[in-house]
């Protein structure tokens, strides 16, 4: 929870992990109040069921049973936010559930129809990719309200995703480094990735983990180049 | 699923058991969908996290701690079955975490104030005993709804609790055991205790247990006997 | 237990599971006691970290993480068996790690260096296939002992690997076919793939599934069998 | 692994988690390795299966369940161990279960036991009390040989156990109390209780936690107080 107390007063958007690759219900309860501490948003971030692995291994299921745990994981959170009088308000998949949706249309469809029928509907938080109008027409289809998010903090391939974690790069773990990739966000609309190549992105929101000492620290100068952008 | 798909269509209301125990999300969405089909109420099921030892085995938790496992398991139940068109009716406690919160009324107030807050407030099902006035009172502070139930199929200690699964006659399984109960009940209006003390009860259900074959088996005539009392 | 105890007077050699995709320590312990009642051998069956799947589900590691995984259930049975008067005499794979490591050369390699280091190095049993020499070389490289397996109760794909569980005849459910499928590979050395082409084998041992009623019902019938062929 | 790569070069022993409250196979292996590069013995520290709550909750078990999960836990890591060259020396159980056994002689007495028959027999480790003759009368019943140990960083309560983790004063955060403990104890052969009692002790180890940085920010001076006494 370290990291979670430092970091609240200084984001809009909370994902709070949902048990199945990190946290319990009395943690999940935890970080609910403090996120109504700060006014801050929170967002379910349902993964796989693999606390040993913190979520960031794939597990082979079917789109029928990633949809199950996602729907799990949202209304467990719902629940307990709903006692303590908040309520998610957005869906974002963790881990290697995220990066797996974000390579296989079955199971990103899978995922927008849970999401649309999950505490009376919920937007999904996908990537931020140059594919964002082939996501858009997918979520126009299903029904399901989108939200596009860039990483602050993550390394991307040349093909506008995510760097896999076993990757030299795959997180920014300099401070300067993640400004610098925001400043280009915010100023340029774009990134480069890891070999160098600008990728457009137009996100609606700006990821930092919140396990990375690097992205915590400079946070504030996160904020001060977001909102003069 | 064998004994599910079974007894679905001869009951009113189903424990539907919502992964700590016992389940996963996929197998609770087929559970929701079965009830569905039977016009069947369902009911949360929520247990101590212990697949390995079906939640019956007590794990030390706080109230706090267990009040949010309680609130966690009924709103992944609830998601599940909002997305198929069915509400989560009632919260029953299972395995230990029943027998506890009949054993410790801090823990039987920490659930009741977790279900009054849980998916805007769901009756909590606990055993009729000679206390169910105590239960009464105690449910009227909290503000929440209570069911109290009957085990067609279980044995009783002298103190109108049930009998350890550890111990002889813990399980009717034989059926005509079964049903004598039954009869008595509706007849009597109470139970015979393990060593044959009767035990006036008056409760609003009557449970058979699913892994039960010789409940299962005449969970017909249990239906006649009860809607002739 | 109901099968084991059924299937353990007829078979030789028990393949024990080791925790991850079933069973527990003290369920281990009583299957290694019925295993020493009837002179069988038992086998460790390690898996993937997956309860709620059975081992069923791939479930994305390295090489290296899962050589330790191996070599951590192996070497629990081995204790529980070894205070018991009994000790493991083999390793078999479970479920998607055994089907895995039919597919993935890196996977099968470290497997087998796994064995060779464990309890004093162990024979992995592996699947009989067409490609037998291709395994017999990789393990005199890393210098492990073989036992190629056929399953009596399995179906086929034409390039003689197991049929997914997710298609139709996966497994074989009728006695008869599974009868027919021993009595063709004792009779002919061969088996016949789901779209009945011929696939020779020459396997060291036969697999019948201890939760397939078709295949425990004649057991004593593929006994007979094999000792007469 | 912060904690573990500062400890280890000072330290002689080292209790390694086998997965059931924490840790993982491949992780197991690293801290093997680990302990072997600085000469390290390795211990076993089975605990009770419970990673959400790191193994500080008791689950209730009979003495026989909790005699397998120990030999389980120490034949996982005595395989992961013996193929990396090294092997168990000892065996130490974790958090609530250690406790339970201080507090329970028919758990201590299958724990002695599943010690005396895993991997050709292994000392237990438990923690020294006023009560070592009663331990070691059990001990020699059983065959079993005994490591007792003292606690350089824990609070004790007047009857010479543990305070629980819950109560102010069970953990010593500031490290001049940890090395106040320690000199007191190999200065005088004793500690002070929680109230100010003297605790005369005579252990064979002393304790440090991995997770506690008073305590490892210290352990030089904790070895030099140690070995000038």
């Amino acid at each position: 929870m370290g990291f979670d107390a430092q970091a609240m007063p200084l984001v809009d958007m909370a994902n709070i992990a949902c048990g199945f690759h990190a946290s319990d219900p009395l943690t999940m309860a935890r970080t609910v109040e403090l996120a109504r501490e700060h006014a801050v948003e929170v967002g379910a971030h349902p993964g796989y069921p693999d606390l040993v692995g913190f979520g960031r291994r794939s597990i082979a299921c079917s789109p029928d049973e990633a949809a199950c745990m996602l729907q799990y994981q949202v209304g467990a959170l719902q629940a307990i936010a709903e006692s303590r009088g908040m309520r998610v308000t957005y869906v974002k998949p963790h881990g290697a559930l995220y990066n797996d949706m974000m390579r296989d249309d079955r199971l990103m469809r899978a995922l927008m129809a849970a999401a649309k029928d999950v505490c009376g509907g919920l937007p999904l938080m996908i990537q931020a990719t140059a594919r964002n109008d082939h996501y858009r027409d997918m979520a126009a289809a299903v029904g399901v309200e989108l939200l596009f998010e860039a990483f602050a903090d993550r390394g991307y391939d040349r093909d506008g995703l995510l760097l896999p974690r076993s990757q030299a790069g795959a997180v920014l773990r300099d401070s300067e480094a993640v400004l610098e990739q925001v400043r280009r966000l915010a100023g340029e609309g774009q990134l480069l990735s890891v070999d160098g190549r600008p990728l457009p992105l137009t996100p609606d929101t700006l990821c930092v983990h919140g396990d990375n000492e690097a992205g915590i620290a400079v946070l504030r100068q996160i904020r001060r180049v977001i909102s003069d952008a």
